[in-house]
């Protein structure tokens, strides 16, 4: 498994994302985004998406450099025209203006258009809540990814559409960030090249039976992901519904269009400032994360954490740390070819001079 | 199994809140959303919650008649002071007020204070989406009703905090509302008295153990819930912690503080038609119904609904037939007393003439 040095390899992608068009500040925050999801654990949105991003640069799917127009709402709403730019990009741009609006009105809600993959939506949450700000987000994703059953059904009717909040402390915030389906798609992609089984209750053949087979699942024909909550998975599905609700009905899109965005990228963010006299609230969430780390654990369990603990806890360790990252084999290649077929030479950690 | 008249019995529990010193309006209020409860199938929010209200009047802790004062916030956000009025009159009034704040600025939180038991949280999100707006609500739960673990934790730190939401369409909103834990703690009081055994992964005991047996809860010493999502159960216990940061926390209220209120109530409203044209979110979301009822069933299943569409077809269907309702005979013989005692006679039908 290749090792590569965080700082480096953030900025060689910055590099790759520069020659494909994407203006310097831009391709920075990309690859800043991608290094630090590697960097908290969470690789299924780490260097594993720079193929998948130059791939739509080179087709033209993502238009860097597109300015995020506000093209609707009135007050502190606002519908955000992100002009196909880089998802993360655009995010962040949305983000900008919910902030703004924010600190105006006392809340803000922002929608979008045209908007590609936004990465991990944990991130919006995250920096909305280190700027102060309570925030919920949620991701609608398109017929082709409509892999997740409504309650009961047999056929994919919803993407694994995310629900991410924050919340500031007086330390780190809290950040929730997680798919509304058991499991998200590619971990059964993981599975199949590693001849593994599934977790029971996830996935369902295309007969609407659960399987633990990944082959079951891509077919074909085809079979569907299960939304989280077990024998109460009509919650998952409640949940999975309301994404598409706030981000794709309430920009303006149809549920089965074709050609709609990779995203619906749904912000709301709220001032605590508003409500209770400045600094109060932060205070409080903070005894509140004490008061849930005082609980004894579970027969053999780790000590009990808030959402986001172990994945920022896991980012200030290795960043104070030797900053190494470790990449499947199989991210690895495409990671490197993408990057050579951009004029950029990657090198994992030991190679040359092993050489 | 006695058997009422629902328009029978819901005079005659207005009459009883009335003879308890609850304006006849309140009175009102409150029996219509518990006998509406009963014909939607929510039997936990139904007739069961007479005799807790009746005992909190009689106790003084429940203060008929106090206003719902506006006593913080800036802008469209609010914190309302209910002065322990009973919970669905107080909770009522702040919604009005989040109704008049969103008419004016496009979107409106309200958070409570002194609130006392606001019943079926649904029937907020619901009352919300038919006056046009989408609605997002949470309730969090004082320190004696902490009994849901958070995620790997063995002592119980949450309360079974409901999410609920509703979404206005062109013809019936739909409208979630679910209990954050596995199973609300009512379902175990039942299955203790029927001697049954509990469904798995719902309960542990003292020991942070899974167990099916309900006395392993009740102890003493006592056991916990588990958050709803079976292995993926990190996500139930950020819902859960998500009510207690914005119905607890952004209220002003210490997460452990003794004399909390019985819920904290957090309101979200949001006008679609701030950021689409008029009616255009109502039928992009019946399209969305639609596009759900589409799904094929899995094998032996029923059709596929939204959240909210079984019990409003319920209620539709007892109400304009002959809109009866079955009590079971512990909250029937509780029901009486309470009745009884405040001076009015209740009769299941069929017993005068059976006399």
């Amino acid at each position: 498994m290749p090792r590569l040095d965080a700082r480096v390899v953030q900025a060689q992608i910055a590099q790759v994302f520069t020659a494909l068009g994407v203006p310097a500040e831009d391709a920075e925050l990309v690859a800043g985004e991608l290094i630090r999801a590697e960097l908290m654990g969470i690789q299924s949105h780490g260097l594993v998406r720079v193929t998948q991003y130059a791939t739509d640069l080179r087709s033209g799917l993502a238009k860097p450099g597109a300015p995020a127009d506000v093209v609707g709402g009135h007050g502190s709403l606002t519908v955000v025209d992100c002009g196909w730019n880089l998802g993360i990009v655009a995010a962040h741009r949305a983000l900008d203006i919910a902030i703004d609006r924010c600190r105006d009105a006392g809340t803000a809600v922002v929608v979008t258009r045209n908007c590609n993959h936004v990465g991990r939506l944990g991130s919006y949450a995250e920096r909305a809540a280190r700027s102060g700000f309570v925030c919920i987000a949620t991701a609608a994703i398109p017929t082709i990814g409509h892999f997740v059953v409504p309650w009961g059904g047999a056929e994919g009717r919803l993407g694994t559409n995310p629900f991410a909040y924050g919340f500031p402390t007086v330390s780190e915030p809290i950040v929730a960030d997680f798919a509304t389906s058991v499991i998200p798609e590619g971990k059964i992609r993981t599975a199949r090249m590693r001849n593994d089984t599934l977790p029971p209750d996830a996935v369902l053949d295309v007969h609407g039976r659960v399987t633990t087979d990944p082959e079951c699942f891509y077919g074909p024909p085809r079979g569907t992901l299960l939304p989280f909550g077990g024998p109460v998975g009509y919650k998952g599905y409640a949940l999975a519904l309301l994404a598409e609700l706030l981000g794709g009905v309430l920009a303006g899109t149809e549920v089965d269009e074709e050609g709609r965005p990779v995203n619906g990228l749904f912000l709301f963010l709220l001032d605590p400032a508003r409500l209770l006299p400045a600094g109060t609230a932060e205070q409080l969430a903070a005894k509140v994360v004490d008061y849930m780390h005082s609980a004894r654990s579970a027969p053999g369990g780790r000590p009990v954490l808030v959402p986001g603990e172990l994945e920022l806890g896991e980012l200030a360790r290795r960043s104070s740390g030797d900053c190494l990252i470790d990449v499947d084999d199989g991210v690895w290649n495409s990671l490197s070819e993408t990057a050579r077929s951009a004029g950029v030479e990657l090198q994992a950690l030991g190679e040359g001079s092993a050489a």
